[in-house]
């Protein structure tokens, strides 16, 4: 097995120096003005060994990652009843897609793409304030990062309310097909805050590291979740975490992972390490241009693919 | 680790015993005529140990399982170069849709739904005539398992081109395109002929082992395909291997699979083992009902998820 | 040519006697109140006479058939330029259908189906508040009819508005391709309070008139629009004025028409009459059942097809 | 009235004139070869005169206008129930769509689109070698002319035949669907042939004056079709007969009209006239650029649409 730190070093030199960098995202303003020179890698290691590259300790907007951890709560909460609201299957359509959603009488193809983690915000809204469910989100992301500065960008958030119309669009479509208990405002309050949650590499690196230790964190040994559900979430991160660029990453990469157009990654190799990546320039599906490539080349060079001995 | 032989026994039985069996497909008129009663299950350890249970020494009609080694050998054919003839992405839609041919201009979603497996035929038909092809891919299978017992039933194949319309319209629509060189008459003969294949659940674990053990035929140390091509292919199974039950069954099962409308399914997990399973009923998705409960039982009962440490 | 009194008291007498009326639109829970036995007939002839049948004096919400009134309205505001953000062919679609908004960027098919009629009304807000827009439009539909007693329910606009989360999801999608200049609530406004106008038969038949009148009021001489325009207006109505129904309807019936989900249809034989018919319960495509029915009777009784010499 | 010999010999002029003449298909290559600056016009009055213009003795490849006469034909065989196996609805989609298929359970939209036009030639091939009912067609269409030079020109039946692979599959697809009974190779035989009848602007002028005469030919006083019949083709081309471009043509033209991507456009004012123009060139929907303004000048210079007193 190569020396990982050095695999490490090579990948982040490389991408320092690619021009390749993929287009930051727009329609979210706020997000627009970020350095498209940023690039971040952590790697935490289920042995508690931490690595770190470039940019790793710059906050960035998680985004979609999020995601991943509403879904995570949710499932807390009122467990596979989630799955009568939400499919488990690849979406074959951007993110942001309103057709299936016609098609399919309101019930989102899975809970990574914008309506299906809009129906999971609306559980996590449930019996609470919109203020009271963010700040649970919030605290859950802390916790799994044990970091208390964890935070929302207020103005993010703000952004994407005021431009937001398509997601606004998915809520209240849902709402007539009677997926969606509360309001389009007070569902999307909640969406639009956890999507503007504010996180390092290495805090999203640590935060998801219970998905590669059977859900339990390592470092203290507390379970976050059973070993059925981390595998379950796994598997929904390989099948439908990057949207229609799912199967391609998937097929490159080989690992579970969730990206945000924020320019994140957040990668999972079940038994070895969590990691995160952080390049803010997009390709055609929305994901990161060379968060992708720089986890292609990491799992190829650390032989880390789920799908090989 | 429980004991293997005793697991396999114990699902064995409760397969037997269940009742809620699917149904037999009956577009192609020759499986209709299936005893939905059969069961088989084989498992072939990297290792070498194979284990049996059911009718796992009976023949069935492999159907798309098929497609696994046709594109195994289609890529040996002309490598990479297949990719711009077939995406590599889920397809959200059910295995004969035309829907997304047309609006992705003749090009499938990948090379595990029919139109997919039509342009891989088409590929191993160039420079040959259809016999030369069929022959080829037969020959390629049974070197695969080791056993040139396995045979083409020509009665389904003939059965299926005499009912395959929808087929012959994938094949003409993709030709509309230019993304078929060969007349749909001889492509479909390719591909009528080599979903025609009949194996059992022993020959076909064996025949799948090499995707079990980074390429190589373990019992020869034969190189079938790279290390890489082999983790490719199994994270195709993973994302495409079910139609639109892939996400389903890689969130329940969580292994690589690829099954067939005869009723059989192929496992596999990188390291572990291949596995074969047969039961004629399908379910809603058009994938064997008790063979994906089978192996959903035999994956958690093995902890054998690829999603897992 | 048949005595047209005798007519239209044989065709309401046999309405009156059918059972199969169709059912009455639920999911605006204040038409869902409504008498499904009502029936009511109005023809106004271009040479001043007027033929009432039934509950021609009882206003029932016209709905849809409003979306005539607004777009003589937009058109004369804006003129042809209204064409860049609305389209003029048949939908193919039901008329809340968001799947060609999708295709189509934003751009609806045309002015009468539910997403064209809300860039009309979006049309109509420009430089105004709400209640001056909604103001506008009614006093513009009271000239028409030439009778100030056409009120809005504002119980209905109200009733639409708690439950139109369809309309929201239409209006904030278009918002999201710059197809709407106005907040979607606002515009919404606009469009729910035309939509709850209330009118009698008389009165509606009477203010479709100037459609059979190359544009003018024959009672008045006054021009609404020019002879082209209500022709064009006209031809719209045939090829898209009941969803996904119009083509049968302009085979069955062969006139101009609008139905509204109240039960109601405007008809229009230029150079021969306008003509108003109320029966509240609907068709599978959402267009008055025996309405379509007692003007198909009345075209052919009287020979007023458009498509006959 | 205008003078008609003036009308016409001014709009000749002004088409001969003009350079923006769209594109000559090439999809069917046989017609690609067609000189894009012809154009010829010829209006048949109800009264019997006849007005020619340009290149109107000029033989073109008709096309889809075929269409009308096959639909004629099989309504006469088995009237009303051809409309369980074709619909009467604009579809909204481009001539040759296959996703309506998918979604409508084989069922076309109309009989005008490609798929609509095969399930008539099906119908009018039953009981039949397709030679005979080719022939059938060729001499009802010869009668309506009242003119036996009409021809097949087997070169562009041979030429659609070896390229037409989207219509191979919209027929296998509907064959799939049980809604075709014979072999697609045979029904496309049928359809091939009709669709490569050649006629001159005055021939066809003159085969389409019965549906302006309530089904009559004036000439002879002979009945064709009903008068009710007449009417509803003369709705069905108002409504589908222009791909998805019926609605534009309804709005800008006002009549009845069918085209074919040869460049013809049969026109019918019922009543008054029926009227042939040809042009090569095609716009963006696949009807004749030219020939659509030809029209629509004609139109309105003679006052002669539908939708006006």
């Amino acid at each position: 097995m190569p020396e990982i730190e050095a695999v490490l070093s090579d990948i982040a030199a490389e991408m320092a120096a690619r021009a390749d960098r993929g287009d930051v995202v727009t329609y979210i303003p706020q997000l627009g003005k970020v350095d498209p020179r940023k690039f971040g890698l952590t790697i935490a290691m289920v042995d508690g060994r931490v690595f770190c590259a470039g940019d790793a300790d710059e906050a960035f907007s998680i985004q979609s990652i999020s995601k991943v951890f509403t879904l995570t709560l949710a499932l807390g909460k009122i467990g596979d009843s989630l799955w009568q609201r939400v499919g488990r299957e690849p979406s074959g359509n951007p993110f942001n897609s309103i057709v299936q959603l016609e098609q399919e009488r309101g019930i989102p193809r899975n809970p990574f793409i914008n309506p299906g983690a809009i129906v999971v915000s609306d559980v996590l809204l449930a019996g609470h304030q919109p203020r009271e469910a963010i700040g649970e989100i919030l605290r859950f992301v802390q916790f799994l990062a044990d970091d208390e500065t964890v935070f929302i960008d207020h103005e993010v958030a703000a952004s994407e309310r005021a431009t937001g119309f398509r997601n606004f669009a998915l809520a209240n479509y849902m709402r007539s097909f009677g997926n969606l208990e509360h309001a389009a405002e007070l569902t999307l309050g909640v969406y639009f805050h956890h999507c503007a949650i504010a996180m390092t590499c290495r805090q999203l690196a640590l935060a998801g590291r219970f998905l590669a230790c059977d859900g339990r964190n390592p470092a203290t040994g507390h379970s976050v979740v059973s070993a059925e559900r981390a595998r379950r979430i796994n598997a929904l991160m390989l099948t439908c975490g990057h949207y229609d660029g799912s199967g391609d990453f998937a097929f490159r990469v080989g690992i579970s992972g969730k990206s945000g157009v924020g320019g994140g990654i957040l990668g999972v190799v079940p038994g070895v390490a969590s990691m995160a990546v952080w390049s803010p320039g997009l390709n055609a599906a929305g994901n990161s241009r060379l968060g992708s490539i720089a986890l292609e080349k990491l799992a190829k060079a650390m032989n880390w693919s789920i799908f090989s001995p």
